[in-house]
């Protein structure tokens, strides 16, 4: 029998995006910056919001900022994630995991693939969003707190690799936003893009997606692409 | 001076779609779904229903039943839809006229281009949300109730362009949704597909849009290009 060439398959690990990937909280988020625009007198369109939605919460302003015209100082910016953010709690009640998710991060474990939740959002309020997927308290989680900048910036998925110890090149990022995949590519990960943020398939391709699946339910069935060997 | 060749140019008319179109509703009836189907147990992600928002009633439903396997009766599916208009009024409130769609509608008035606009929604709710666009109420509007089949079936724009006495292959439907471009191409009109109903622009290119604006503002701006000379 002939010896099997001796390159060792590194096996990934994965650093998912929360809302949009993991929870269907994209439109509880785009509706919270809604209504803490206009309490400003700002009426942005709503879909222009969605598109905003994932950045970190400074790049986000500076994009409504150069989208209206109107600039905010530093006490309206606070007050503006702040209205936001009360907001954003108020909806948690309407948050679902997204089909798959559980099941995904369940199935990861149980082979010993390495995963972690990196998201724009405040520790806070991902820390209450996570409940819903009833996973525990153990879930390794890094928020725009544990970094400098957010996405589309690479920082927190950098900071996911680390926690994991693993080399981010051996990391495939899962994101439904544009600035996920962005900010995958900068940090030299793989990015893979689910629809489940309300993106189209060809928006998260052109911004770098290496595949592009539904949710995470798809994702799941779909793992041998990724490199996973497991029988879902 | 050479004569100028007799071939007349003929001026288009505009089909407009109503949500997502010149009005920033979409999200509203995403929501507006979604709360319904919670109240019968069935829990769709949003994108998916943000993804047949445009559709007639009826169709949403079969589609909605295709993706969780669930056969409402008539009789349940006429709560479902009960339901949904409830929950969209309530919603009334939240909704803005999107940039552009009320200066663009005066203007083509103005240089006396024919318009009308044609929606799957109920004529009660259509009439409601198009009172902030204070056009008064001389709009040509069909609705759902004016036609047997709603959208993507080409009913709502042929009978749009019956209304204004116009042959259907020199109007241009405007529409946010890819339903609305595929309406369009079946009605054999030219379709041009808006962002502001929160899908991408390879989406609605795809669906078979002869062009893509953001919003009714820059559809204004670049209205040249449609055939229609205007000082804007």
């Amino acid at each position: 029998m002939p010896k099997k060439p001796a390159v060792r398959q590194s096996k990934p690990a994965f650093l998912f995006d929360l809302d949009g990937t993991l929870i269907d909280s994209v439109y509880e988020h785009v509706l919270a910056w809604r209504e803490a625009l206009r309490e400003f007198g700002i009426d942005l369109s709503t879909w222009r919001i969605h598109r905003r939605v994932g950045m970190s919460g400074g790049l986000i302003l500076n994009a409504l900022q150069r989208e209206t015209g109107r600039k905010l100082s530093d006490k309206e910016a606070e007050r503006l994630r702040r209205l936001h953010g009360e907001a954003f709690l108020r909806r948690l009640g309407d948050l679902r995991p997204l089909p798959g998710a559980r099941d995904l991060l369940s199935m990861l474990t149980r082979v010993s693939v390495p995963w972690a939740i990196a998201t724009s959002g405040k520790e806070e309020h991902a820390r209450q969003a996570i409940k819903i997927l009833d996973l525990g308290e153990r879930i390794p989680l890094i928020t725009r707190s544990d970094v400098v900048h957010g996405k589309p910036f690479p920082d927190l998925f950098l900071a996911a690799a680390a926690r994991l110890k693993m080399n981010i090149n051996n990391c495939i990022v899962v994101g439904d936003s544009i600035w996920d995949l962005v900010a995958s590519r900068r940090a030299h990960a793989l990015g893979v893009g689910l629809l489940s943020g309300g993106y189209g398939e060809e928006e998260l391709a052109h911004a770098g997606a290496y595949r592009v699946y539904a949710d995470p339910a798809e994702l799941l069935r779909h793992i041998d692409e990724l490199g996973v060997e497991a029988d879902v």
